[in-house]
């Protein structure tokens, strides 16, 4: 992706393993700052309060962290407690487990004095892989856009929700690399943005990386999807996961099961967007996804841009008034049409996923 | 209602013909605001800003503006200028074509000499049978709190969208009658209140009225109303409407479509709290309900209180961003378990609606 006319990954090891530097998200849209994690326990800090989110990306941060924190001692428990700590962060996005577990599976047969040069070549291994997964998820996704366009002859109107575009991952995204396939394509789309309180992941990110794109896109408060796809606005929606269950049902930002059940009950096909490190082969369906509960301060509190360029916090609700957060839910697979893996186009079913992964995702 | 302590009407008229007296609902929670209407312009500025919002006080409001547009000449010429002014102020709730209506009805036999006593003394009679409506509403509903508390031996769990309370209204709300009825009767219950993107209702005006009145609450962003049915945490769900159809579909704040599906999906009662002046029989289904759609900015952009105690509103996008803003969605009638009326609780259905009305509302 381009900012500001320049390719740019999402995060960038710098030489001599002195950091990484990655865009602190919690600063979008109103201003583009970047930030350099230099210990395991920044990378921590910059997961648990967001300045990286999304699946894909925090898997990658937690593998440069670890890498990070083996500058000075690379024993066994530096790497066990620095695992640890990486994994405690966020609950919910199994690509933390994954890339943790597989850095884990490099490192520990080796010698301690070469795990931190391993750690840092296998965490650039995992960025350079999930940049080639999201282009293959582009160009499957694509064709769905495509054939839609073809039998409607018009621009496509697609809904996403959140961000899992190119700042939920290290280039490109996972819903969004559809997306901005086709519009490299020159096949006309439209994306409808619901902004997706409480952390406005869609408002203040997808809008922002689809502006920088140049991709048509229009923002709506959550509560307007149902309303737009029983009015025919909607031609499919493409939502990316955090972890998706091994019979196809989908952990995804709160709010996404009721963009499925609005797409089901108006006949408008609902797509996951899933690179195969989000799949969690180990849980037979979604009632064991851990659900994350974020501060009711993201629910009370909003930041945004004030009319003299600051940023500034706002109090949304009355001080006596509590907050709940719950930050993901499950959608469950029937109401899923189908999940766009680098692998290709499948149901959202045991079924579907084992034709495509028939031994499950290689760590 | 009590404010402060003391029982307050969310209009009051002013001795003498000099005005009525409205909550600044523009400024809450944040600053409770008194705001003084003297012409029937101030009315209808008042109901398009959404000073005064809510499909019942919105009625009230333009019955008390028209009295307000005829203090210098109540010539036929003014009154149906007057009336065509005010209705052109919002489009989807049709209590303001009722009352509107009910006053030409009354002011239009009589000579205009009279007419502006007429209209003043016409304008109070709506507004307390406002009142009782809601008492009666109240009353109804409460038994199906009553019932559910009974059945479970523990706190009813009710959700909410929007705000159908007592500021919507003139005293008690439609949706939220029942809760304090029940909350008074003894029944121990706790409101989900969901903000209600963009304007945000819930967590500004319904958070309020009930820490008001003392009414456990939490408020959730509109995305969790799912997960929270999905996992047993609500009871049932109770929202008003700005117009019911003869068939019982119900239009109501954008995103109460979604959540009926969300009820729908996990088995969970949906009510819609309904008085007779909010039902249009002359619209054979909701298909007929017009939508407003308000300014992008409600989307773009969010008032809230700094840190400082003032109040300000902060932008949410990236300026470059387009926004889409519908105001309303319409629920069909098969997503509604029951319609909570004046009088009674009836199936949302013509047939359900022609048991309780068989003459249709009386204007």
């Amino acid at each position: 992706m381009n900012i500001h006319g320049t390719p740019t990954r999402t995060i960038r090891p710098l030489p001599d393993f002195a950091g990484v530097e990655i865009i602190d998200q919690t600063l979008l849209p109103h201003r583009l700052e970047f930030r350099t994690l230099r210990t395991l326990d920044d990378a921590a800090e910059a997961i648990a309060v967001m300045r990286v989110r999304g699946a894909p990306l925090i898997g990658v941060t937690a593998a440069y962290g670890l890498a990070l924190g083996l500058a000075d001692d690379a024993h066994d428990t530096t790497l066990e407690t620095g695992c640890a700590r990486l994994l405690a962060t966020r609950p919910t996005a199994v690509n933390l487990r994954w890339a943790l577990e597989r850095m884990q599976g490099v490192l520990a047969p080796l010698p301690a004095a070469q795990r931190r040069a391993a750690a840092w070549h296998e965490a650039a291994a995992i960025a350079d892989e999930d940049v080639a997964l999201n282009q293959a998820i582009g160009r499957h996704g694509m064709a769905l856009l495509r054939a839609c366009h073809e039998r409607r002859a018009r621009t496509v109107q697609v809904m996403t929700h959140c961000n899992a575009g190119w700042l939920a991952t290290v280039d490109w995204g996972t819903a969004l690399a559809p997306i901005y396939a086709a519009f490299d394509a020159g096949i006309p789309v439209h994306v409808w943005v619901s902004e997706t309180r409480p952390r406005n992941q869609g408002a203040s990110l997808t809008a922002w990386e689809l502006a920088q794109h140049g991709v048509p896109h229009t923002v709506i408060a959550d509560n307007a999807a149902g309303h737009l796809m029983q009015h025919g606005q909607v031609d499919l929606v493409i939502v990316g996961a955090d972890r998706v269950a091994a019979n196809g049902d989908a952990a995804n930002k709160i709010g996404t099961y009721m963009k499925a059940l609005a797409a089901h009950d108006n006949g408008v096909p609902f797509h996951v967007a899933v690179p195969g490190p989000t799949i969690d082969w180990r849980l037979a369906d979604g009632s064991g996804i851990p659900i994350e509960e974020r501060a009711a301060a993201e629910v009370t509190h909003i930041p945004g841009a004030t009319e003299d360029g600051g940023v500034a916090s706002v109090r949304l609700t009355p001080p006596q008034s509590a907050a709940a957060n719950p930050a993901f839910d499950v959608t469950p697979a029937r109401l899923i049409r189908s999940l766009i893996t680098e692998r290709g186009v499948c149901p959202a079913s045991a079924a579907g996923l084992a034709v495509l992964y028939p031994r499950g995702t290689p760590a």
